[in-house]
């Protein structure tokens, strides 16, 4: 490897954190109630193969993703221990792949419901209902014409869909359908992603599954943040007023201003969309305003208050989080982690 | 490697379209005129390692990338004999890489130059001139500052900030200014990228250097299409008039609807705000609207026009380019690109 560049970003993931919220997490709900961990989208764009051998070692036992192919890069990571759901179900062709690793598919239909049985038959299953988001899930006439198939199911399971917002009356529906569907049968049970934990012990079931919450975000206020992104400056300039900056030269100065020239942009996930709100670049508590378009490898900053010239600026910290900035960009946390990049130098803190 | 799954996308990248808008590109300037390749933020998101080769040896002689670590990379994709540039200029710790990879920094300023002297005595260097968009190089005080040092460079280049909207007043205004910086050196100039080109040939100087263009975007209208993305449908259900697809139950069916549920969404880069917009997805000619909030890992999709449900459905083709879904997400297609994720299976089309 050769050494880094002082143009390159370091983008920094505590490990440490990220179980520190599994932790406050699994104290939301009973000792009865077992807490497993979302890592789809290679754990929200944090790495997979970096977390979840940690996590694991932790003594998580189970463990979510989207598709079958992200649960090839888990297997290797967690061990042959581990649980590893897959919410896409299994789609044909996934067959081998379930087996070979070990996976076990949500089944969301009666069609995927029939097609595993053909080719995985005797392999482990849970289920998906579909409760009322429309998305994802087997709806009430499919799951009942299953019968008492599905009395192998290790697990069945529902997805909430408006659980960031406490008030709104879909989260008390889909308990109900939930419970409609499920309360006669003896199969674990599982509601609730970080949101639905936070609505309180009716949705815990059997096993919660965080996601976001492990990783810093909204809606688990308390979250501890996970990740710092610290950008270098790699020009800086006295810019005089009625000059313009950028792109479109769409950013006008007032007056004479010395603007910083920083070493990532929307080819790094910082969406240009973070462009139309107000977004601060920190040299440790003192925020610059980001100004003009921000470019595909490249962010300007206002720097004039600072009186000097940084090495580098942070736009991910404690004081401007995930949320923050999705804030600023019309958009949730959840789009702002899982779009991080791949040019930065990743460092992770862990033990 | 594990059999493709059909939860898998598929995202086909054409070498060839590629190649040939570098051609179509190529051929509006003079033969004098040398046509480059910009290949930073991974080629544009689809593959320096896959495409850089190709363009070698179809023998495109020089390489543009944003940072000394993507120089690493182009360099063990091309070989010894291409040049290979870098915007963002040689930042201290970049002396090593920048030797050992043989790459050309483009100097921004003067401490960069003076620096470079240092570390790198006898190195081959370019330089890069701020001509108005305030964002990288040096400006006139700077660069005038170092005297006749600079005739080693071997290359002196600037960027246009209003390319894309030839009739903006400022590609004249920096056009102006690049002359009067540099015509009375004796070295190798370049002022253009794709926008740049198709200003005309006042604009060409030397060496002309598209990026956004080579990937099938605007402003080279005449582009060819880059790439396809297929997405497989993993359920479909009836919904009734009244019911809600999705988070937050924003989406309300006006009458009976026939929902698709398929396998990517913004984790995988298509990017929360198309769903702001109107975007269809295709199966062949037919287009049918994406409806509720783009997930995390899915997408839902109104295909009740079809009467039949499809085993995949095209976010991106021929019809709706990567500039039609910038469009609807109020972006440019050089956005829609670099978010392109690592979830797709990638087909690489060429020979």
């Amino acid at each position: 490897m050769a050494k880094r560049g002082m143009s390159q970003s370091i983008l920094k993931i505590d490990i440490n954190a990220i179980y520190d919220n599994w932790q406050s997490l699994d104290k939301k709900s009973s000792k009865n109630v077992e807490t497993a961990a979302v890592i789809k989208a290679d754990a929200y764009g944090l790495s997979t193969k970096n977390i979840a051998p940690i996590l694991a070692a932790k003594n998580i036992r189970t463990f979510f993703v989207a598709i079958a192919e992200e649960g090839i890069a888990v297997r290797k990571a967690v061990g042959n221990d581990a649980d590893i759901f897959v919410f896409s179900g299994p789609m044909q062709s996934d067959a081998a792949t379930i087996k070979e690793y070990n996976l076990i598919p949500l089944i969301n239909s009666a069609h995927q419901y029939n097609q595993f049985q053909l080719n995985s038959p005797n392999q482990i299953f849970g289920i998906q209902l579909d409760t009322g988001m429309n998305r994802l899930g087997m709806e009430e006439v499919e799951f009942t014409s299953l019968g008492k198939n599905i009395s192998n199911a290790c697990l069945i399971m529902s997805h909430l869909a408006c659980a960031d917002e406490p008030s709104h009356t879909q989260n008390l529906q889909q308990l109900k359908t939930f419970h409609h569907l499920t309360d006669d049968l003896n199969i674990r049970r599982s509601l609730s992603a970080t949101g639905g934990i936070l609505l309180g012990p009716d949705y815990h079931f059997d096993l919660c599954r965080p996601g976001i919450g492990l990783y810093g975000g909204l809606p688990f206020e308390h979250s501890k943040p996970v990740v710092k992104l610290s950008i270098p400056v790699i020009q800086s300039r006295r810019v005089l007023a009625g000059e313009t900056v950028g792109y479109g030269g769409n950013w006008v100065a007032k007056s004479e201003t010395q603007v910083a020239t920083i070493s990532a942009g929307y080819a790094d996930g910082l969406i240009r969309a973070i462009g139309n709100g107000q977004i601060l670049l920190y040299d440790g508590e003192i925020g610059c305003p980001l100004i003009g378009r921000v470019s595909m490898d490249l962010i300007t900053v206002d720097i004039t208050q600072l009186g000097y010239i940084p090495k580098t600026l942070d736009l991910i910290n404690k004081v401007q989080t995930i949320d923050t900035i999705a804030h600023a960009a019309n958009t949730i946390g959840y789009e702002i982690l899982t779009s991080l990049g791949a040019r930065y130098n990743r460092e992770y803190i862990s033990g």
